[in-house]
């Protein structure tokens, strides 16, 4: 089973993170998935002269894997994903790995509403995505 | 190929959106692509017991969808994207239609960045997702 | 990252596991990475004409599904997966929902190697894989 | 359609094998159908610093193959499968060609049951699989 966390388990400074490697693979797959085969990611001739020279992966996908985290690890099954905002930072490369990490940093009783600050750095640590996320832990 | 706009070629108040089923297999293969297996998603039994009474799809892959519009029809190729907030409105159910639309609500011609209200709505009209994305056009 | 046990850490007796429904997705997406084109399990034709009446998953994904506990939830991360024994006792369906269980049987402390009884249920309770893996915990 | 043999028209000694390369793709595939993210299969990072200095193939990816040639090629359709012994000998990565071979050691009439050695191995002939299988020809 998914790792589950009750509201009251969790504290202000709790972190969870998820890691993978974003592979041509993913890509491919996440443009069949969502419809976004925006050049700049499946084109590999068009990337190319593109201001990035290479073939980026979605920000979006990128994104995604603070889902996972939120989801799957902190605070687990049974969250409820109000929202979120991102900022992209950074491209992302295929091949790069992504590190998601999401921190707690509020947390409203009344609601059982919590308040995380979810970034996601690839392998040099460097920050390709930045932003805060709002759940319900039920 | 995807269509493309100049900057100067858009202007306040132009729209463009995209459709798309959200099957079983794109919420399979999104868990796939992110790693996201929260059980809401990917577990019928868990699913029947929970709140939404059956799986639903990830928010985030709903979300994706305003991307697809914005990097392939407006404003299209050569978009970079600077940031996204969304807030998850409504479930969304293996076999929903969506509809992501935006609309261009401000343009700052200095930076050349657009501001555009993105919304996802499902087959009954519902909003599923409402936000706000930020984007330069190169 | 994920879940991750160091040998001394880990008892006969602990268990864990991981739950999915195998989806048609999942059967097609097997049958590609693998060639396994069995008929009964993408021929809907033939299989409503086996013994089986209608399509069913790969034995194999199935097992598979054991894999994923030893790899990610106990061991977890490091683990080398020496063997596994498995008798197929029951066809799986498509959207059929399974439980992979790993318990740890016996502890070989020379070697760090476990021994683990090896079970994937489904929805109701019935076992469609039974078997036994070892694994060397570094 | 796949080769199908009846019974009686199989020998000791018969043997029949698939071969394939496991693509980056495939892995990333496998595990998002089976959720088996284990870090050596899809972080690079990590899996540099493991043992095996590079991402390796999911060790029940390269034993599936075998049912691949169980199921479509020898015995064929119309086989039952009812057990699989593997041991992991060697590491798979990425790119590996990978030749499934099964051959027929002995047969019992009288419940139709064949027992088959099952090897795996990759483009230097190293046996990356070893194993057994029982099926059941109906």
């Amino acid at each position: 089973m998914a790792t589950e966390y009750t509201y009251e388990g969790i504290s202000v400074g709790d972190k969870a993170s998820f890691s993978k490697t974003i592979s041509e693979a993913d890509v491919s797959g996440f443009a069949g998935i969502t419809g976004d085969f925006n050049p700049v990611h499946v084109n590999q001739v068009f990337a190319e002269k593109s201001q990035f020279k290479k073939r980026i992966a979605h920000g979006m996908l990128s994104a995604s894997l603070i889902s996972t985290v939120l989801g799957t690890r902190l605070p687990g099954a049974n969250t409820i994903y109000l929202s979120q905002e991102v900022k992209f930072t950074a491209p992302v490369y295929l091949g790069d790995t992504l590190t998601a990490e999401v921190e707690v940093t509020e947390k409203n009783d009344k609601k059982k509403i919590l308040t995380l600050k979810t970034t996601v750095v690839n392998q040099e640590g460097k920050t390709v995505v930045d932003g805060q996320a709002k759940v319900m832990k039920t």
